[in-house]
Formats: C-alpha cells, sequence, structure tokens
C-alpha cells in the first residue's frame, strides 16, 4: 500500500514523502506510518522535511525482495489462468511468471501474455530441470489438489492457490491461498459496518 | 479459511469436528482455533466430541454475512474482468455480480458469465436506479481512478480495487485493494522466509 502510494506521488516533481501526509492520504495513523516506515527504511526521514521519495521506494522494494526475480508458472489458462498471464505487474515485484500449463489439448501450443502454453504432462520435466520455485494454481476446485500433488512432485516450494479449498501440502511447501470470494465478502462486511 | 476447511469435511458421515483436529489440518495454533470458534459459535462445541459440523459451518457464514446479499457491478471485461463475471464462488459468499460495463463498443450487448455488458455511460443511471452498493474495478491502471469517481459518482459505498493504484474516495466510501502482484511477492517472501 504503502509502495503503490509513494509510486503514485513519483510526477518528477516531488522529492520528499513526509509521515503525516503519506497517513493523511492513506487514512492511516501517524504512529503507525512513523513505525513502518522506520523498520524499512535505511535512512531516517530528516524532520520536516521527510523521506527522499526515490530512495525510500528502494528501500520499500528492497524489503520486499523485489530485487531478486523467482520463476513461477501457471497451471489452468481458463479466465484466472488468462487474466494472470497478462497481468502486467508481477515482474516489478520480482516474480516472473515464464510458461503455463492446461490438459485441453485445444489451449496447448498457444501463446497468452507471451508465455508459451503446455500439455500438463511437461509439467515435471520442466519445473525439475528449470528449478522453478513457485507454481500458480488457476484450475477448477475439483482438480486443485491433484495439481498441488503434481507441483509438489515437480519440485515446487510455494503455492499461489487461487481455487477455494485447503490444499494438503509437505510441511517444507509453501501455500497462499487467494479465495477471491472471501476476499469480497469481507467488502461487503466492511460495507456493513460502515453504514 | 476455517469455511473452506470445514466445508471440505462434509462427506455426509462426517458429523463432528474438533478443534485440535481443525488445528493439525490448518497448521494453526489450538488455543487460537479453540478461541477463533468461540467468537463466531453459537452453541460451544462438546469436550471430547467437538462442534456440530454443518452448525458450525452456518455460524461462520452467519458471522460472514453470507445469508445477506450485496449486488456488485463490475467495470472492464478484459481478462480479468471475464475471470471475475465467471468466478462460481462469489454468490455463497453473499455477493451477486448483476452485470458489468466497458467502454469497448464491441464487447457492449455481450453476455459473460450470464451477465450483459452494458456501456460505460449507463453505469451512473442502472446503478442509481438500482441502488448497487459494490463496484469492482478491473480497469488498468490509469483509468482506475477515473472509473473510482464514476462509481463514487453513481452511489457505490463499496470498492474492489483490482488496478495497482491508490485510489482516493470520500470518507464513506469504503475500498478494498486487491494487488495482486503485492499479494504474489508476500509469497516470494515466505518462500525466502522457509529457506
Amino acid at each position: 500500500m504503502y509502495l503503490s502510494f509513494l509510486k503514485s506521488m513519483e510526477d518528477g516533481k516531488t522529492r520528499y514523502a513526509t509521515s503525516p501526509a503519506i497517513a493523511k492520504a492513506l487514512k492511516l495513523n501517524e504512529v503507525q506510518v512513523r513505525k513502518d516506515l522506520a523498520c524499512v527504511s535505511s535512512k531516517s526521514g530528516r524532520p520536516k522535511i521527510g523521506f527522499d521519495l526515490m530512495q525510500l521506494i528502494r528501500d520499500i522494494e528492497y524489503t520486499l525482495g523485489y530485487a531478486e526475480v523467482n520463476e513461477a508458472i501457471v497451471v489452468g489458462v481458463g479466465n484466472l489462468g488468462k487474466a494472470l498471464l497478462t497481468y502486467p505487474g508481477f515482474e516489478e515485484c520480482g516474480v516472473k511468471i515464464i510458461a503455463a500449463f492446461d490438459h485441453d489439448p485445444n489451449m496447448v501450443g498457444e501463446e497468452i501474455g507471451g508465455k508459451n502454453v503446455f500439455a500438463l504432462n511437461r509439467l515435471r520435466t520442466l519445473c525439475e530441470r528449470m528449478k522453478i520455485p513457485i507454481g500458480i494454481i488457476a484450475v477448477p476446485e475439483e482438480s486443485a489438489q491433484e495439481i498441488c500433488d503434481r507441483m509438489v512432485e515437480s519440485g515446487i516450494k510455494a503455492i499461489w492457490n487461487f481455487a477455494p479449498i485447503h490444499l494438503t501440502v509437505p510441511d517444507d511447501v509453501v501455500v497462499r491461498d487467494e479465495n477471491l470470494a472471501v476476499s469480497l465478502s469481507l467488502l461487503a462486511i466492511q460495507l456493513k459496518e460502515k453504514q
């Protein structure tokens, strides 16, 4: 949130960002902002002047690990898979999607967002050979666990799961669930609380 | 997370769910699970037997407000918009997407996931007339603030924003940012911490 706000301030003229201004724009507590920025900033802000905007952006990006690049693959090229393959923002966040896989023979051989779609049975060979650490699951709920198992067998250590089910994985694999329905319902709850 | 796990337990045979079993499956602390479930459960679990599975599911759904239905519209029917319009899980979470809008005349009149795509200039009339509370922004970054402003003018009070920018809204409007790039980079950080 800080990063996207600070980037929106980059207009070639603004050189400094102050905690009070950031707090106000993001509707956050000023003390919290000060604490958060102190965690990531290599140089503390200058009193009454604030943080050097470009330096602060670099510091946040460094903290978030955007400097390193991790490679990822997507399984499932339905609407969601296509959206992920054409999403513009991943690379600057340090993750590069390099290929997609699908069980549908009509999709195999296609190119989406500049990435090739391979048959599912090539998942293991390709991931092992290229040592891909991240797998993205964009298949329907009923095949998600099976795809997850195949990713784990292929040496993948981090899974971004868009299927609304709980995946079972070995202890050395990290799963991040992106349950869009839950996210939308949380917005509905926020709305209710506000009214 | 609890809800999707409990739903995955519904096999027609399992009648009870215990905190230790839930904690183990979700890799959570048992005390935390007990506390969390106590917050939502209308009847406390029975010692050594656990919670009535169906009752617990209903209690969590009630807490999350899934019983009420909020209507939503999507602006932008690119890959992401299409993925959202065809996503199967929103309705059971209490949100119903009823229509889509796009500025592209080629898309207007199309039907995606059973929802009509209207021209953007019909946004206000339709939202005002139907008192739509939720708007979903699935347009590129550069048009997101403009679409946000139009949503606010149309009486929308809650915005789910997929564009990776900070939106400026009046105080009575809630924004939930769904920054996919940040989410993916958080997974990369978890992976790094684990290694």
